[in-house]
């Protein structure tokens, strides 16, 4: 069986990855699977482990990055969230193509581990669309959403790390040009 | 009917916009037309007014730039080249999409012109790998190829002004992720 894909979906938060990811995963020529993230964080109601999240401790999780368990990892608000390298290895090599919709920081990590990895990075139509678009997700204080437009607008920076540009103009234009690439790296790899 | 889309493909001279275009060109949903262009050089044996070029005279073709008559005009060696508005127009009021292949400083000419142009900025998978595109293309003094070096890096500068950015690192991706945009763009066409 063919090993699978790595693809990473990245760009500025606000751009509207998740939406388009929703698109194109109903794509089942794509033979996509997502890993299970590692986390400290504390199960929710209903959360299983192994399901949702592999829950553990702050103690564990800086061991697994020691050991260089980890493919990528952030903290955010206190807490550990990481993806595990041997998760990602499983699906891997059940012959599925995993696709790690991240944050720009992560992706970095990925890239540097992973230099097969497809890279795709999703670009506003523009940095007045995405203040739009991160001033219309909720009421925030002038403040935060100054600190999210500045983190976005250093992320942009990271564009030409990234293999593949997709603008979100038109998510569904944005979901086909996704389906596309993964649908050409399948067929390179199996003529291999 | 509806009318035809206007599409410009362009990006640094050795990108392999030719070899892309000629991929996707045989897709017959996207109901391509070219349009002829303007030349005041001398027909060459065997090419036919109206169907390789219009030919002209350099005073009417600067006639034509005066009255606005040309959507893009460049002077190589000498000689003009240009794009007539109407011959475009024709094509489009007939239904057809027309597709201008041209150089960074005609696109920007259309882009002004027509706002509603879809845009395709084709950039190679590297600077470096374009060096090696412009210099394995035919044999030229050290000082050519420079200069070549140069304008492409300028070229380049011109990406934002694009609506769409596509990597030509494998060609049927790349003509793949062109018929993939044109398709969309019929579709929210005929949606209208």
């Amino acid at each position: 069986m063919k090993r699978g894909l790595l693809i990473i979906l990245s760009g500025p938060s606000g751009v509207g990855k998740g939406t388009i990811r929703k698109i194109f995963s109903e794509d089942e020529r794509l033979n996509l699977a997502y890993s299970t993230s590692m986390t400290t964080r504390k199960p929710r109601e209903g959360e299983q482990d192994g399901v949702d999240y592999f829950f553990t401790t702050r103690e564990e999780f800086e061991k697994a990055i020691e050991n260089g368990e980890l493919l990528e990892y952030a903290e955010f608000v206190g807490n550990y969230y990481g993806t595990p390298l041997k998760e990602v290895n499983r699906l891997r090599d059940e012959g599925k193509n995993v696709l790690l919709e991240i944050e720009v920081q992560g992706a970095t990590q990925v890239q540097q581990k992973c230099p097969d990895a497809i890279s795709i990075f999703i670009v506003p139509p523009s940095m007045e669309e995405l203040e739009r678009r991160i001033r219309g997700r909720r009421t925030e204080p002038e403040e935060i959403v100054q600190q999210r437009l500045a983190k976005a607008s250093n992320e942009m920076k990271m564009v030409y790390q990234y293999k593949y540009i997709v603008c979100n103009d038109d998510p569904q234009l944005a979901a086909e040009l996704i389906e596309t690439i993964i649908l050409r790296h399948i067929e390179l790899e199996e003529n291999k």
